[in-house]
């Protein structure tokens, strides 16, 4: 049989149930999808196109950053070391409502697509305004993206008010749907941007499209303290006497969850994305990634955008998500390896209902793939290549990456993106956002 | 005047008490040292041998590695997700104890040489069996290093007992004396392997030779609880009896530090060894770095050896403890990016007691310098060089590297180590190692 490519790995991580490694097989792409995995010794069945030869690296499923502002990358290291209301209220809004145009996130998200590409992402599920232009990025490059239509209760660049902001997400719903690599989101910012009426009004609307929802849940102590001061419940069960909780919604962060709260997050079959690096900067908190999963939810991870981060590095992030858990227990077997390369993969897909087509490497998915290059100092000797890739590699070391069986990074260098161009553009960006940032800050 | 070498970059974190960053300015290297920083305009007092242009990049002292095992990178992955008695007990003492000889050491310690200068580290503090192997390592490759003579009341393939660790370690005293790379340390290896009476032996010896200690403290709650049933005070209690806190201590890890023992601590001048991954992977604990600060008490950085972290990475590693700093003291100001290059330098400089000589760039002082691209998807924009480099930068944008003015990393090459070579040490290693533990583990 004619295929179009053949895969040659020295360990193919398929991420299935029995923890499998597969040494020295091949994996077989079809148009845009695997269609075997095979041991390199008995390929006859196949004539491939193209062969690759990988044969120092680990296949893992494309990485899914399951939460991200991807057009944020343009505002990396503007404002650090500061708390999440005065990070947002001082620095990121104002600069944000002065310069985030729609140039300002097709250049923005561009930068974050290559960043996220040569890191191994495949996929990210993103929340921001103008994501049109996101949108068009995510096409011209081949990533694959679940985009959120924003939905907040004060007026922006992109909508002045609800109806705007419902009209506007239910037009680029409308205007992707026979985009194979786009998924829509509904994005209600958060509880404390986002009231009641505006949650009744598009709770019909996200449900009568199938849609799932993106909003960010449980940040921090304040946003809880808050919502119980004044609304005498705390922000997750506020959503549940709305009726949004479900296995259509995805909770970003959740911190410091009381034993009621996993419960409730549990019964429900909410997908919890957890950004451990960005909760730590902003000293927000931590989320119970052991206690949620022995209650049985689905934990995903994301970087969080870059202003807060300050990357998009999903090898990291697993990476922190791994120490952070086993410290939080107080159990070094918290996390292990296999478990933080599955919050990282199928469980991202899962939480984007995306877990028939993505997240693990097996026949009749998608050919999100990214290869890893174990032979280097950094990673030598390797007893376990599970371990190597979740507690040594780093994003350096990824080679290359396919999305529906097309390479988007070919030994190191992007194919659908021209690097150059982007650093010039972002330098550009840096001297305009830097002068508003230094007068915007004497103004306070 | 003629220099031998001029270095023009396009920003200098210089790390002094001013938190200065001098932006297109170049370093003068006259041999082994720093003699001036001056505005790139303004050079005509200089005829240098050689100019290296860095215009995209950031040079910071070169980083400190403050506690780690160099030769452990040969066990890299081969035991994870344990705690740490566990960990030592099952995998990693057996496997050293079959097979840590000097020639383990030997290649154990140049492969971790070789990541260290790759990843911008220039001077680490070791403590492992056979430090004659990594000694003639250090001197191979020119990096700089503070050897520990270790000591433990067991006999082990170095030295059968007290006597002979003893007598070796003043051995390799007496042999490194001229060498301007290297300092030795005493290096009993932790409380509860180091009886009262071989304390009472070493001091008197470390003393006379004006030596510092190297040893590992409070690494877990239950050494903290076994000191205490046992003797009655917790380990550094029971340090602080036997005479040994001072200036000339580093203590490595702290976790979990009462108020009475940061007090004791900063009262007598220790220096602490903070190595947040390690503590976090083996779920030890964390080391309270801000309230240490605020107490007065000297923080430096150090990764822990391979087996426990799992790589040498000291950008990754000071990023994770700005992280873990703020969500442990629950404030996002804790350990901001300039303090946290700090302890990734200057203090590791104190540390050691080598603070007029290394851990920041001024005139004077030796040229240990390392140079970071931030012209890269990852770091750009760049609004804040130094929150680029503590908060964004991975060690894959280190492109050069000095040490005493020798060039070891050229544009991301090294100039004394052959990496092929390396690499092809370490894959023999995998596979002797890998038969060992497979034969080890089935016993067990």
């Amino acid at each position: 049989m004619q295929v179009s490519q053949q895969i040659n790995a020295r360990w193919i991580i398929p991420i299935d149930d029995a923890n499998s490694v597969y040494e020295h097989q091949a994996l077989i792409i079809q148009h845009d999808k695997i269609i075997d995995i095979v041991p390199q010794k008995n390929l006859s069945a196949y004539q491939p196109k193209e062969v690759v030869e990988l044969n120092d690296h680990a296949l893992i499923p494309g990485l899914i950053n399951a939460h991200t502002h991807a057009a944020m990358s343009l505002l990396k290291g503007l404002a650090d070391d500061l708390p999440l209301d005065e990070w947002l209220n001082n620095h990121i809004w104002p600069a944000e409502t002065a310069l985030a145009d729609e140039d300002f996130v097709r250049d923005g998200s561009e930068l974050a697509i290559a960043e996220m590409i040569k890191g191994g992402t495949t996929c990210f599920n993103d929340m921001y305004f103008f994501p049109n232009q996101t949108i068009a990025q995510v096409l011209k490059s081949g990533i694959r993206a679940n985009i959120g239509a924003p939905v907040i209760d004060f007026p922006t660049r992109w909508a002045k008010d609800l109806d705007e902001y419902v009209s506007k997400g239910v037009a680029i719903y409308d205007e992707t749907r026979d985009d194979a690599l786009i998924t829509i989101s509904f994005a209600p910012h958060a509880p404390y941007t986002v009231s009641d009426e505006s949650f009744k009004v598009i709770q019909p609307i996200i449900n009568e499209l199938g849609l799932t929802t993106h909003i960010h849940l449980h940040e921090t102590a304040k946003e809880v303290e808050e919502s119980i001061e004044q609304d005498k419940e705390s922000p997750i069960f506020r959503l549940k006497r709305l009726g949004l909780l479900g296995p259509d919604l995805m909770a970003v962060h959740m911190i410091g969850l009381s034993t009621d709260e996993i419960k409730l997050v549990a019964d429900f079959g909410v997908h919890v994305i957890h950004c451990p690096r960005s909760n730590l900067k902003l000293a927000s908190g931590i989320c119970p990634v052991d206690a949620l999963t022995k209650a049985g939810v689905n934990v995903a991870l994301g970087t969080d955008g870059s202003a807060s981060n300050n990357d998009l590095d999903m090898l990291s992030e697993l990476r922190t998500a791994c120490l952070i858990a086993k410290g939080e227990s107080t159990n070094a077997n918290t996390l292990p390896a296999i478990e933080a390369l599955k919050i990282a993969t199928i469980n991202g897909a899962k939480a984007l209902g995306l877990d028939k087509q993505i997240g693990s490497l097996e026949a009749g998915k998608q050919a999100d793939i990214t290869a890893i290059n174990l032979n280097s100092l950094e990673t030598q000797p390797v007893y376990d290549a599970v371990a190597s890739v979740a507690h040594s590699a780093s994003r350096s070391q990824v080679s290359d990456v396919w999305v529906a069986g097309k390479r988007l990074l070919d030994n190191y260098k992007l194919t659908t993106i021209d690097e150059p161009e982007v650093l010039e553009k972002a330098a550009k960006w840096q001297e305009k956002i830097k002068q508003f940032h230094h007068r915007s800050i004497k103004a306070v």
